[in-house]
């Protein structure tokens, strides 16, 4: 350690309070212990010596853009290193021409929007902590958002990046033209790959046209989360696909208003909000409204504020507030959205737990949510058990464990029910492949 | 060999006919022999079979689709053998409110269109070769085509794979949901690895809603390729982008002409067409045209018919019929294509070689192609030396070697111009990682 001081000064930091700060994200997983050393890297060199310095003497380093995950992917390691990509902060370019950013990988994703919006442009992925996570860290999770039902997810937009390998090779993958066909797709290999193959130290993203035009806010309330994701099917197999559609169960919207009374109100079991955007705003969320109602709507209009997405906003903030939620992350092809509701009700009435359930509903992403009574490993193990039923029904239906949240620490466990043998032994061996001595973030995501 | 005729019986053929047929692509690439056998798959467990037998016996495989690549990717391998997937060729599943295709790696890329037509639904990447390029093959090389400027790239709307490893083991990348966050992404990354990494055995396509509303043809013919250039880097700097959006010179539309009499004429130096769909389509493509005025258009209009389409899709027709013509397939960010034109300009009165240019031109991918006066070996190497000069220019200005047709067998000598040593190594060793023995494609890709 003397010696990774000596070359990196005091970017090396082994004060309490900070190791205390970088210990954990904000998933329920725990740390078990301080890491020895956060170092707060200002460049891709220092990301190497650091690395170098991991490899030769095998100590497991984590990885951490914002600590804003959600399932343990940036936890540190007891006695291992935390590298902090929060100080490499800056937009390096804005090619507007091209539509093209580079950025430093801690940079907050809202911050790379706003240099985007000058440009009328947009950086489209935005997680619901857009004002908080940094590009680095939705890079390596894939994060999704309200808007990517309309513009795709991190991967979607991401045209290159650089990244220092665990034995401090840097690398560089992608181009900023619009196409490209040379080499293997490294650039898709390390987004979503939490931390376990490599730091990401650059990235070249592309921008959208902000859209422009009004943006028309609707809602429907439903007697059924079933009768809800039979509309959302609806919506999702015609022509023209709303800007954003999100859905939340009765007890989501309970919630919401016990801890936020200034929140929407709504009648029913379910509350389905959206946005439609552009000249024919109007039109087509009027058209949202209309399969609403033919799906037995007890209430939909098209037209209403930023109030309505604000309230499906409050769902994380108001289940941190009650307590101790444990939730997961499934996906299911949005035809099967009404029967995972019910399945899940009916998992919920046999175990006695009750289930929030709110969704991405266009993308059949959903985050089903138990309140655990109390901290007690027990309790927390029978909760556990409620979103293992939930999980098990999402692939009974073709579904994916994880639709965004990703695995981190908290749900590797689950890997061997999503693929079959081969397939993760493979995934397995590649992460041999890229890091042979297993410092980056080791035994995650996969 | 027997061994592998008793186990498949006449799925191998050994026919000279066939094997002489199977033995080279659309390239000008030479096999320099013949395979020893043709494997003629029918399953996914045949491909098994065959893989493990070669990497039994270091056998040289080459996987071929429809054989109709232009980097010699298919080429077969003087004593190897030739794996064939066009047998293979049934659409298993058009799962229409999901808007996803299951299909054999072998289906003919129209094909696939036309049942999802059936849906009202499309598969958008449509190469120039849509009417006989298989889906595996298109997956490998991660095609392109005319309407990818608004849909993407077969890389945009690829779900998932089976791969049949070169040891033989078979897996299962991605998933049928529209969000997906576990494992790495083994999909990308088999996605434009030219038949080096696997064998696609089975493809998960997403499907997107077919554009309703007429389709706006438009044109416009500039004084000079870099005012065209200009033309583009505006358009698609707006915020509408059109369906397509073609380029070619003078010496494209003179070559055409010359061999289809019935094309389209054209003044000028430059003819820029492309297509608008929508229900807005005519207003869009008056923009177009109004931008195309703008940067000093000596003509353009919208409306207009397929016809002009079909002029472009006749150049590499043309062009063959014209004699020995070699091509490449740069890429440069669409803000550099005017200075692009420039320097190919420059090129052909340095080298005193004509150039034919067409281009992808939104997409800021062109295929300049040079006509060899003969077939003699320091003929072609004048050309070649003429194509290489482009590809330099197109590197300097932050473009890449390839922007559609890949690698193949005819341009791995120029990786090292594109890629860093440490990113082209750690290629060569990913493909040493799923291929220890070197049986799949070997020395094509990378
Ligand atoms: C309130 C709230 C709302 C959220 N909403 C959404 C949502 O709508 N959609 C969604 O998809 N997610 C959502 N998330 C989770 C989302 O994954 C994170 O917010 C975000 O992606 C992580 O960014 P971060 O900078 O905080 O990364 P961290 O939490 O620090 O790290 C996340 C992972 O990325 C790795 N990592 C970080 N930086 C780098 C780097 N430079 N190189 C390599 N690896 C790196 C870490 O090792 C870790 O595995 C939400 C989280 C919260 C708390
Ligand atoms: C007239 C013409 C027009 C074209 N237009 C375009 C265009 O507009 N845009 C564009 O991008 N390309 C275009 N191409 C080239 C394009 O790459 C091919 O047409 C197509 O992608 C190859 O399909 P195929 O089935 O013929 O594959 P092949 O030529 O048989 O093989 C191509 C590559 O894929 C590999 N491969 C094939 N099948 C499999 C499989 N199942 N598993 C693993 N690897 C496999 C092969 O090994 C090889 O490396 C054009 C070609 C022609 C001849």
């Amino acid at each position: 350690m003397k010696e990774l001081v000596r070359e990196l000064g005091d970017v090396v930091s082994t004060d309490a309070a900070v190791l205390e700060e970088h210990s954990r994200d904000t998933s329920r997983a725990e740390p078990g212990g301080l890491p020895a050393a956060v170092v707060r890297v200002h460049s891709a060199t220092e990301v190497q010596t650091v690395l170098r310095w991991a490899t030769t003497h095998r100590v497991p380093v984590s990885v951490r853009g914002a600590g804003t995950g959600v399932s343990g992917g940036a936890l540190a390691y007891p006695g291992g290193l935390v590298v902090s990509l929060a100080a490499m902060n800056q937009v390096l370019e804005i090619d507007a021409p091209n539509r093209i950013a580079e950025v430093d990988p801690g940079i907050i994703v809202d911050q790379l929007d706003q240099a985007a919006a000058a440009h009328e442009l947009m950086y489209a992925p935005d997680p619901v902590s857009y004002q908080t996570a940094t590009i680095g860290g939705t890079v390596d999770t894939n994060a999704g958002g309200l808007r990517c039902l309309a513009h795709g997810v991190t991967r979607d937009v991401i045209a290159g990046l650089e990244v220092v390998l665990a034995d401090g090779r840097l690398i560089r993958t992608g181009s900023r033209t619009r196409k490209n066909s040379t080499g293997y797709d490294l650039t898709g290999l390390f987004i979503g790959s939490e931390g376990t193959l490599g730091v990401v130290t650059r990235v070249i993203a592309r921008l959208k046209p902000r859209p422009v035009g009004e943006a028309v806010t609707f809602s429907a309330q439903f007697p059924t989360m079933a009768a809800a994701g039979a509309a959302v099917a609806t919506i999702m197999a015609s022509a023209t696909t709303p800007e954003m559609l999100e859905l939340m169960d009765r007890n989501s919207i309970d919630i919401v208003q016990r801890h936020f009374p200034s929140a929407v109100a709504a009648e029913g079991e379910a509350l389905l909000v959206g946005q439609t955007i552009g000249t024919d705003a109007q039109q087509q969320a009027e058209a949202v409204v209309s399969a609403c109602r033919d799906a037995g709507a007890l209430l939909a209009e098209a037209g209403g504020g930023e109030e309505l997405l604000d309230t499906r906003r409050m769902v994380n903030p108001a289940l941190n507030a009650a307590g101790l939620a444990l939730s997961c992350d499934v996906a299911v092809p949005p035809s099967r959205l009404a029967e995972m509701f019910e399945r899940i009700d009916d998992i919920s009435v046999q175990t006695g737990y009750p289930v929030n359930t709110c969704a991405h509903a266009g993308d059949g992403n959903m985050h089903p949510s138990v309140l655990a009574a109390n901290d007690s490993a027990e309790e927390v193990a029978a909760a556990e058990h409620v979103l293992t039923l939930i999980t098990e029904a999402a692939l009974d239906m073709g579904g994916v464990i994880s639709g965004e949240h990703r695995i981190g620490s908290l749900k590797t466990g689950m890997l061997a029910q999503q693929f079959d043998p081969d397939t993760l032994d493979l995934q397995h061996q590649l992460k041999g492949f890229f890091d042979p001595v297993g410092i980056l973030s080791p035994g995650r995501a996969i």
